[in-house]
């Protein structure tokens, strides 16, 4: 099958095609990216159309994939069509990934409208976030409603997920007031929703405790400019007993639609572009140390560096003009 | 006076040499940037002789500019050469430099045989960095036995020093149990010595039970290969009361003398020069990004990728494609 085969077959909604697409994204073997690439810019100017892109962050525990399958079973049920993408830094380590098991979300996953794809295994964030914009941009040109992009809270991923998303959810589980500093300031800005999950059975008051603490530390908060009135808020849910789920996704969609008719949506989606350019070029300039006569260079001069007979302001000149030379 | 004459001054111990060369250094000017590069690659070949690099850092009110000041008069007594640099990132921003006043340390900066140089204003930490790192190579070219680099905890300042010192001693002030977390972890790890100044009159007891609580921590801390027996260490010390000055110094020559002996004292300046090597390539690839034709069209490409006429990731082979055609 031809490239603009698969981007016919994709734009269709064969969801065959999508995944087969995906694992094109996920190579690192050079035809497969050129192929990538093309097809992604095929698939551009065939659809304009936009997914509401939901980066979603909550740490193991909270009761995410829960929280995912009654949202995503909810959004069905409304005639809405999901994708479920996963960032996932850690899953090269553990040899796993968060969503390697789709029995983790078994209902959403025999669902003919949903499409699940687990986090790649692969070890450098950087690859990872390439993998899911791209992946993104393939489920947008599918032509799924929501797509939304999980994550665990490890270093850098939530900055990754918030940087590809329209809105930022942060999904907690109820806790004592003493936790709610566990929550980095960072990732506290970086959330337009807060969603404190298991509000149910004997966690409920605990819940709406932690609801509270929250909502009052969000209103510490400056606010920002693409914020209507009433955000971030924090809210409960519960998953299990897929309560909340309906308002959560109000929420979400009351926050889409002013950001939109501000133009702070497509502000953000164009600020977002920009950033992963300059990311993509700066990664590539440094990658090309890493490999062939750069990579054996670079070591030659380290050595002679590292045994005095050279300064590194030197050896690094003597670097860049060996790469300028090449 | 040419490159060679300044050579020659500076290894005869003219300290109008050194901060003229210092001077040098510090210029962003392209000119004065190769006659850096030439001076301190001259001087490499002149001298040998290494002395011992003590990172400092301590957060503003732990009583710095009279530990330093006491310190560097007590090695002065006991015929050692003392150099003093500082690496303060947020010079720029302040517009002074925590070194600025040389009232700071008045009688050090009588001494004919102490040099005290201020924080340059750069706004770039790396900026800040190579101009530190060539200041320590001058300055161990001068003679000085001792080079005492300072710097306040802020940000990536820290990383910066311990990666230029053969050891690190972090000061700190007497202070209730509570307050110990505040030292973050990644500080802890880089400290070889930990200094509770202030260990006299009223705080003299809460200065020994910081030291003990400190102490309890470096026990807590995974043995490091580089370390003899009981390192880190926690002392007290009163730069006031110039207690405790002798002792830190005899720990700090215990430590050297025995990673002189070991190996680990060598191997570790070969990292560091690995280290900065490996750091002036990655700066300097990316910093063509920043000037002239590379920045014009870095900018171009942004706005199309932002106007979504293009993807960043095919945007991005076009930049890298113009730089190799540049």
């Amino acid at each position: 099958m031809d490239t603009e085969q698969l981007a016919d077959r994709i734009v269709a909604g064969d969801r065959r095609a999508l995944a087969r697409a995906i694992t094109l994204v996920e190579s690192s073997r050079a035809d497969h990216r050129d192929r990538a690439v093309a097809l992604i810019e095929a698939l551009r100017a065939k659809t304009g159309k936009q997914a509401v892109r939901i980066g979603l962050s909550g740490t193991p525990g909270v009761g995410k994939s829960t929280f995912i399958e009654s949202f995503g079973m909810m959004l069905l049920g409304r005639g809405l069509r999901v994708a479920v993408l996963a960032v996932d830094p850690s899953s090269a380590r553990s040899g796993g990934s968060i969503l390697g098991d789709k029995t983790r979300m078994e209902r959403l996953s025999r669902e003919r409208d949903a499409f699940i794809r687990p986090s790649p295994s692969r070890s450098h964030l950087g690859g990872v976030a390439r993998r899911t914009r791209e992946a993104v941009a393939l489920c947008e040109a599918a032509g799924f409603d929501v797509v939304l992009i999980e994550t665990v809270g490890v270093g850098q991923s939530e900055t990754v997920v918030a940087e590809m998303s329209d809105i930022f959810v942060l999904l907690l589980a109820p806790a004592g007031g003493d936790e709610l500093q566990g929550v980095k300031r960072g990732i506290m800005e970086m959330a337009d929703l807060i969603l404190v999950n298991k509000a149910d059975g004997e966690l409920k008051a605990t819940a709406t405790r932690t609801q509270a603490d929250y909502a009052g530390a969000l209103r510490l908060l400056r606010k920002r400019p693409q914020d209507p009135e009433g955000f971030p808020k924090a809210i409960c849910v519960s998953a299990l007993q897929e309560d909340g789920l309906e308002r959560a996704w109000d929420e979400m969609r009351t926050l889409v639609d002013w950001r939109r008719e501000t133009g702070h949506f497509d502000a953000r989606r164009a600020a977002q572009a920009r950033y992963w350019f300059g990311q993509e070029v700066r990664q590539a300039l440094l990658a090309q140390l890493e490999t062939g006569a750069a990579r054996a260079r670079m070591d030659e001069l380290a050595e002679d560096v590292a045994g005095g007979r050279m300064t590194p302001t030197v050896a690094a000149q003597e670097m860049l003009d060996g790469l300028r030379g090449a």
